[in-house]
């Protein structure tokens, strides 16, 4: 092989990035190497520019330009309301759906099975403090609808049992596009259990 | 959406690169993001590192990290045969096989329909010189079995016609591991027409 170890070792770090292999990895570096004044310097710029912009809100766990987000910082959304996610993925979602307009809470990941669960590891006990401080009505509980996610959602809704601030989950049923015969049944149960009025 | 414009501009450079779409180019930059220190870094010092060191083989076309390649610099490969293949991606697939033990010429692309073809466009006057100062024996005709990788083939050797050099091709047939009901019937044709005794 005449491949030099720097051009391995990137098709090295691509593979391990999510969704890429071996054979895609090597496909990107050939294609950033068949133009790397244009591709490859573009790349380089894009990723620093992010390493030295993007930090961490620290009042929400976003990531952002500002150390306080920009759904943190605006003075037009809802205030009262907070989304509980597990990881920014999520929140990324839930604001391209465009209909959610509170604010977030970024768990940071969801308690697995095999992990110790702690309310430091789930910031929960910043969650408390916000949602005394900053005088949150309700939580809307947006964790995965996996085991992990409903675990994660349980756990919180018992931790936040002794305080007086409405839980609420997001709705379970057919997704849009849905095919009946390919939905697994815990979904067509829900979806038949939850049915609403024809309007 | 709160994203910022850095972060919306790497997802747009990911999303440019082969096989990646919006989706993958966000959950990559997101991956990325989540382990900055890490992740983000190692990917740029790895980008910048092919940067600075991986120029163009003078005499083949190869990407090393240095202007005569490794292969064109091994005194252990058959100096007499010369492949030719479309880009370094062919060479690369080529050197993985571990059959080759000649040396390479890349013409840079394959010939298109619509591309005026010339010989300059495949560096054919430098394939000349390089026969002749070498003393190449054979050459093998490595393009792909594609319509251009074809017309690029006959392009070359008609080239080469008034020069006494071997030319040869790749073998046409049946893929090691293909089921012949998916195979189309130009393949199967050349197989049965190329077949070889049962040894």
């Amino acid at each position: 092989m005449d491949k030099t170890n720097e051009i391995e070792r990137l098709i090295y770090i691509f593979s391990k990035l999510p969704g890429l292999g071996q054979r895609s990895a090597r496909r990107i570096v050939l294609h950033l190497l068949q133009d790397k004044e244009i591709r490859l310097k573009n790349l380089i710029d894009g990723l620093a520019l992010v390493n030295s912009r993007v930090v961490k809100c620290r009042i929400c766990g976003n990531i952002d330009s500002y150390s306080i987000c920009g759904i943190c910082s605006s003075t037009t959304r809802d205030a009262s309301l907070l989304a509980i996610v597990e990881t920014v993925a999520e929140l990324w979602a839930i604001e391209r759906s465009g209909m959610f307009k509170g604010r977030y809470h970024v768990l940071g990941s969801a308690l697995s099975a095999s992990a110790y669960a702690t309310t430091e590891h789930l910031r929960l006990t910043q969650l408390l403090n916000r949602c005394e401080s900053e005088q949150i009505q309700e939580i809307i509980i947006a964790t995965n609808a996996t085991l992990e996610g409903q675990t994660t959602a349980y756990f919180i809704t018992e931790y936040f049992k002794p305080h007086n601030i409405k839980i609420s989950k997001l709705a379970s049923g057919v997704p849009i596009g849905g095919e009946l015969e390919y939905l697994d049944e815990g979904t067509l149960s829900a979806a038949i259990s939850l049915r609403q009025p024809f309007e």
